[in-house]
């Protein structure tokens, strides 16, 4: 079993800002997150077979089950990492969690 | 290096033929394309921090880079799959294409 957290940004008011801030804030703050077992991002830019991506970046964050992924965020390091995210998501946010499944 | 087609499919008219179509023909059709390397789906309901989800049913098609991900839909079994999703696709779908790097 296991789960995941799909987190999906929509294009920012400054991308090269919001890049900046990404990577030097909040990587950082959500890389503590307790019981996080993988994170990824898109590296470079997304494509959509149907036009324009309606989204600027993916991160998907993996946790060994929705129990320990709603425990995550509950915690002091989930909340702070949620919080911070108004502080560079200016085109808005997506967030999806899930159990997963493999076919 | 690895890539990743995400697929987010909005919900469907009727939710109950979805389900069925998906599992008893797309997910077939899908899992014949050349290079695949790991294909989940959400198991239950995706869940939101914000409201409701805006998403039914999320797949994330895993495959060895991007170039593998481009070959791989303009295979023959990937325009047969990409073809089918029409058929039970009711409520609209966004696919995203990346390549991911892990932080």
């Amino acid at each position: 079993m296991s789960a995941q957290l799909v987190v999906l940004y929509h294009t920012p008011v400054d991308p090269t800002a919001f890049e900046q801030y990404y990577q030097g804030t909040h990587v950082p703050l959500a890389k503590q997150i307790p019981g996080l077992r993988s994170y990824t991002i898109n590296k470079g830019p997304i494509a959509s077979p149907a036009g324009a991506s309606p989204y600027f970046l993916v991160a998907t964050l993996a946790f060994d089950s929705l129990d320990a992924l709603q425990s995550a965020l509950g915690s002091p390091e989930g909340g702070a990492a949620a919080a911070d995210v108004p502080n560079f998501a200016t085109g808005g946010v997506t967030m999806l969690m899930f159990e997963t499944t493999a076919l």
